[in-house]
């Protein structure tokens, strides 16, 4: 279930706009802006799904992470995993994706420090589909930025047997609601 | 200053065999074949350099981390890093890309559980010339497997001014010299 529908109408008014930054995302339609205020601790986001494919996993490896556990086949299929899995970078690339497209975050993400410690507890391979399960564990207020806040939000990959394929946490700074901020600021 | 050159020459003997994984590293001539046992802690490998364009900033963050500040040169520039900068996700790419071709873990890589937390302290932009500084931090026998050890690297990620933008810690699963894992099987 998604909770990213019908939260509430904000026209924002700074200086991207929201018809504008509602042309970035897709199926925008559907979301409205959310801001650092918007958010609650606990709120959980699922992710649409995206399918791995043989040649995609063959084709990020190969720029990316050239090992032949994620390039070549018949390796891969006598090594430890008996097949080809994909780059753990890869892993991160599609939740990233995934969590992008829900566009949760589009209005007020100001981009992120850092990311805690990723894990990858089980291999992704060729037909697994990836959906992302994001929850939002921690907000709290700049102590130096009265326009922003941090959230830490907690993302479990998984794969269509609901088996998890990653997990990691990371830190995003948040547009507060411009209302707020020149509340704060006045 | 770069460890990897004239380190000894191993057969090593397992299945895949050094002419067949000489071919799949670039400068693989340089390098020779090493395992587990032959890395020290304290050991620091500098990778070679590569030159982030805007042109690839751009595209690798439309296919993965499609935010403005990633992909649009205009409204970047009015934005808080005064123009684009890279995806924290592309330059973590850019840092597995130069990793692997140096070769160092290449004979030996089992692939890896996870990463530490990643910090991005200063943002990558355009021209930027990025090279990575690997040390190898921890070295320890896997207590259930008998042919692999286990290493913790640390690496820093720095552009053309020695600045800081990136650092991990990784832990790889590393195959143990094929010499030495037959003595103990034996």
């Amino acid at each position: 279930m998604s909770h990213t529908r019908h939260i509430h109408h904000q026209n924002g008014g700074d200086s991207v706009g929201p018809s504008l930054s509602r042309q970035r995302a897709p199926g925008a339609g559907l979301v409205s802006d959310r801001y650092y205020d918007d958010f609650k601790v606990g709120e959980r986001f699922v992710s649409g799904g995206m399918t791995m494919t043989e040649a995609g996993i063959i084709e990020f490896a190969r720029q990316w992470d050239p090992q032949p556990f994620h390039t070549d086949v018949e390796f891969a299929r006598k090594w430890s995993f008996g097949g080809l899995i994909a780059s753990g970078l890869h892993t991160m690339a599609v939740t990233l994706k995934l969590w992008l497209e829900q566009g949760v975050f589009r209005a007020c993400s100001l981009g992120s420090p850092g990311i805690g410690e990723v894990q990858f507890p089980r291999p992704v391979r060729p037909a697994d589909t990836l959906r992302v399960v994001t929850d939002i564990v921690e907000l709290r207020l700049s102590a130096s930025r009265p326009d922003r806040g941090i959230a830490r939000i907690r993302q479990v990959t998984i794969n269509q047997r609901g088996e998890q394929v990653m997990e990691q946490e990371t830190t995003v700074f948040l547009k507060r609601r411009p209302v707020m901020a020149a509340n704060l600021a006045g």
